[in-house]
């Protein structure tokens, strides 16, 4: 069995970087599947049979079955089933409690769930992620540097050594990676910011969300990655692919648009 | 309909004080019911039937209920409809996310679980937590200085202007309380710095985990509410309540528990 890790570096060897995000909402698929029974989970499943030849990862977002209650993580479970073992399934879930709760989230997301890697949230420090990282074989991205323009409220504040936080808690995720199992998010749309600190992250796989209906440029993060030598990254898009048609078409329309993305990637990368 | 934040008062005016926590593990659960059918539900609907005019509060730690897939969603429904309207429901979720994820997440706890609180996690931002916020008779319950170790690890950290992030956090919430339904969880296990922060928490709800399994003291808290002059706040307790007895008498011993804890408080306010 490989490791989430190997499984990201296998697909990156591949060409592929593309993290294709599974935020889906009812209120935005086809009309024509609306009314459909389990009509998130075919939408889904639309999706995935679409874009998994072109796709790295799929991205869960947790939050959008939960709302749902068990009838949505019914289909957050099917969905899950769906995805093709070469793809890389990451549950995006931004976890992190005590102790003895974050064994519990872990047990969900990698034993019920059987994801091969997670978004974790730092805040409470390393008790509350140790119950991931315990789970050597999985892969934990970190926040470090969000998207959203909230991401000045804390993480862009300057500590008293002169660092951000964002910059503090990449090192510290680089000190907690005794499994070789730890990754960060940084925002795609922080590209700046990307290029000033690829030194700091170091051989950090990274998920980078952010691209499309948020902003962020597929050239930009991919040239950062160029300039230091290096892949093990994987690029989020959600609603930039999942909703690029609203009608009938948009199972092969995401095709069309990971096509695109994927020959973006793909010129930068023999420039 | 009385807001959360009403409900809070209210209670503590009746001299209530206790969040009893079910942060139910079906392994913990007495013998006797763990063979039967429904046993996570079965015990929490005793639990609840043993302690509500005891408690001001129930708080749901999801995590617990999420391990099990859907059936752990369908026992944290059910046993959220066994609470009585009077009890203030806390879903101990510590979400936080962009804005259109944490829309999701503000559904699920707020508008599907109907429950009448939250705990979130602040460090993406204002516009993380905006959605909930938004919810104007809901109590929202943001992370300052948690109870576990790792506290020290980002909570504690000291920025460039001396203050601590912690600090810093409880100076954004009061900025961010333009709904009056913003509160704060803060750990009792820090009773020190309990006590001296109360001027900067101001008037501000405050959740405090950590009595009990994790060794805060009931006593050293509530005198740092009765110094500040002010109610407004729960003392949470977990383990220390549900697991008081592992045997049949669980439900007895849970109340014998939170009655013994209501004195040690109703003494402190009288002293």
């Amino acid at each position: 069995m490989m490791t989430a890790l190997e499984k990201l570096f296998a697909q990156n060897k591949n060409g592929k970087f593309v993290c294709v995000g599974l935020d889906t909402d009812v209120e935005k698929i086809p009309l024509c599947l609306r009314s459909t029974k389990d009509s998130t989970l075919n939408f889904n499943r639309a999706i995935i049979d679409a874009t998994y030849k072109q796709a790295a990862a799929f991205k869960i977002n947790f939050a959008f079955y939960e709302k749902d209650g068990y009838e949505g993580m019914k289909n957050l479970s099917e969905t899950i089933k769906h995805i093709p073992p070469d793809n890389l399934i990451i549950a995006d879930v931004k976890r992190g409690d005590i102790g003895n709760t974050s064994q519990m989230y872990a047990k969900s997301v990698f034993e019920y769930y059987k994801c091969d890697a997670v978004t974790l949230n730092p805040l409470m420090g390393k008790d509350s992620l140790d119950p991931f990282l315990n789970h050597s074989n999985k892969l934990n991205f970190i926040l470090a540097l969000t998207s959203n323009k909230g991401a000045n409220d804390f993480e862009k504040l300057q500590l008293e050594n002169g660092k951000f936080l964002y910059q503090f808690i990449i090192e510290k995720v680089k000190e907690w990676n005794l499994n070789t199992n730890c990754g960060i998010v940084f925002g795609a749309t922080k590209s700046i910011e990307l290029e000033n600190n690829m030194e700091l992250i170091d051989d950090l796989p990274v998920l980078l969300p952010g691209v499309g209906a948020q902003g962020g440029s597929v050239e930009d993060v991919v040239n950062s990655f160029i300039s230091a030598k290096r892949d093990g990254f994987l690029i989020n898009i959600s609603r930039g692919i999942i909703y690029k048609s609203r009608n009938e078409d948009f199972a092969d329309q995401a095709r069309v648009e990971i096509t695109r993305v994927n020959e973006v990637i793909t010129r930068c990368l023999n420039l």
